[in-house]
């Protein structure tokens, strides 16, 4: 799927940085300033050239004639003399000349105009000089990074407002289903209230993404081919979910062939859960099917989100998790990749993850679900205290 | 903290549950609804008594009447009678008198009216009852819970269009200091660009938190007294950035202990960084007085939020992570706890944590960062080469 929409490109905007969180840059970011861009201190104290403390210690202090103290934000004109030193606040502009700041701990106020000064201090000690931290045109932030508050501050300091971000992808969400009701209508026999909207959509909220389209479709040929070619003009990934199995009335396979006219990139994956997914191509953007099984359909959108974040944003997500105890034994899928999902509960001795298990397609493996951990196709499963790597499900 | 604050309570609000990603759960939540309500199949295939296909197999295969099949989403009225069955598809409802589900792969038809059955049946496999995955009434999620897509999919599926949440924790984020200019503003000798209101508002907007208040506040006891006033009176959290060192012109701590009327919480936390944090009560209301310095002001900010999220949901907040080896020996500093910021890279044989190093202040040790690893105060520090896990700073 990654190779099959590699090229694949969202998108531009400019957008304020106080409404970048979690957007991605569209293009590297260089400093329009040097930063600081003035010799600056980095502690409160006082500005000396470090001549003048050569050798200064608690028994010998050195005896410097104090010319001043500037204040923050102010300009800072004066000059440093031989034997001059001046009182400069964290942050604040150092006079010119300076060659160390000593801190006020290693100082003493003598008389009204004369400081003694207990240490020696080496060059450049305790300051920036400019463009010591970033310097202009340097880069600051590179292109298809996920924005973050540590980011958004040096966006900031480096003189950005606005700044170029990819379009948040847009995602068609289709859940196919004659049974499928909306939860705020009544429950009548043989229906079931919707999931696979609410979830898969909200899922993608938090990829980044944004909802187009969002809709219970009927099990009809006609209509759901129809949807879905709409939704693919409109979209930049189109989700099916529903109708990928081997059942009766299982068109998504048919409906995606049609549409994308070429081969089909995937149908049937080598993963539990997930297996009757299905991934086509139709005019260049992704149409996938996923499995109708709630719990099954939003874990093989996590992992489809994996590869999207590759497609869009050609660096890899990367994956955080926490660590705890297998509570029970976990055979693996013969050749199949699996995907167990957990729930989290704090142990005696650390976390334990407790295995969710329950008849395919029960709503309480999903509301139970913290996370997944993965056994490989190779391996035979785990064994109850095997310590595993379990990843948010959101 | 955690003490002083434990009674503290937000607002709920009802809100839709399309709208409620990564909102908390302000009351418990119960099933509406029995799930499912109705005797369903969890595979396509044929409904049957147990008795009919008691020894069925490859060679000896059961011989049972087909009495028709139900449409998905429709009302099943059949009643299954000795020797008899019925198609049923995956969700769809089985006929009255069913006792478990057949799948199609073991079974095939052999007339228009009769199918052969290759296997035995146990009591309801491949089928659940009213209730079993569900029972109305029943706990789907706790109040305190976070809310993420597995949720919002169990909320919708049990009847749930609107809930009860917190409202949001509402922030006020006061950076104080001369020097600072908003980032479009000209540049001049002495200013600095803002960093910590953009860093720290996006921090909060992780969280889930509102930021209510956002200012740039000159360095005046007056001024910045009667804005933490004011911004006390309006929010939830009091943010002050800047002023809580030792400097000259260090106003926080007298106007919070001015403001607070009692004991000031913690001043001076025995942290790197973040050692001249001050947390103070001001009407029942916690005002946290966060290093100047950038990168210690969001770190401190960040471990605070844990701590509020203790406060306002009684609960811990699951802190993911990513396992890494250390580039480069770090020393930790004596007695206080150390939270080091890192980059992560790829390497040869896993991901490395590559520590940042760089004077106080400076804007790429926020820029570069992606989280951090803790060093306990009782540790003298961490090697090259030893695993650490990484917290991501968001």
């Amino acid at each position: 799927m990654k190779q099959a929409f590699d090229g694949y490109a969202l998108g531009e905007e400019r957008v304020d940085i106080e409404n970048v969180l979690n957007r991605v840059l569209a293009s590297d970011v260089r400093s329009d300033v040097d930063v600081p861009h003035f010799d600056r201190s980095v502690v409160d104290g006082y500005a000396v050239r470090t001549g003048d403390a050569d050798g200064a210690s608690e028994s010998v202090p050195a005896f410097l004639k104090l010319i001043g103290s500037v204040q923050m934000g102010e300009e800072n004109t004066a000059v440093l003399r031989e034997n001059e030193c001046m009182y400069v606040p964290t942050g604040g502009m150092v006079p010119k000349g300076t060659q160390a700041m000593v801190m006020i701990e290693h100082a003493q106020k003598v008389a009204d105009d004369e400081i003694a000064v207990y240490r020696s201090a080496s060059m450049y000690e305790n300051m920036l000089r400019i463009g010591d931290d970033i310097r202009v045109g340097e880069m600051v932030l590179t292109k298809g990074k996920r924005l973050y508050a540590q980011d958004i501050g040096a966006l900031s300091s480096t003189g950005h407002r606005e700044i170029s971000v990819y379009k948040r992808p847009k995602f068609a969400v289709l859940s196919t289903g004659d049974e499928i009701i909306s939860p705020d209508s009544e429950l009548t026999m043989g229906k079931i209230k919707d999931i696979n909207t609410f979830a898969l959509a909200a899922q993608i909220e938090s990829f980044g993404g944004e909802v187009a389209i969002k809709k219970v479709v009927v099990d009809d040929f006609g209509t759901i081919k129809s949807e879905v070619e709409k939704a693919t003009e409109k979209c930049d990934v189109v989700l099916v979910s529903g109708g990928s199995s081997v059942g009766e009335k299982d068109y998504t396979y048919e409906i995606l062939k049609e549409l994308s006219g070429k081969e089909i990139i995937a149908h049937g994956l080598n993963i539990k859960p997930g297996k009757p997914t299905i991934v086509a191509d139709v005019d260049g953007k992704p149409v996938i099917g996923l499995p109708g099984q709630p719990a099954s359909a939003l874990m093989v959108l996590t992992l489809m989100l994996d590869i999207l974040h590759e497609v869009f944003y050609k660096n890899v997500r990367v994956k955080t998790y926490v660590a705890a105890k297998l509570d029970q034994n976990v055979a693996s899928a013969p050749g199949r990749k699996t995907f167990q999902m957990v729930q989290i509960a704090q142990g005696e001795h650390g976390k334990v993850a407790k295995v969710i298990r329950g008849k395919s397609g029960m709503i309480s493996l999903l509301s139970k679900s913290y996370g997944y951990f993965v056994i490989e196709s190779s391996s035979e499963g785990k064994e109850a205290g095997e310590a595993v790597n379990v990843y948010p499900l959101q």
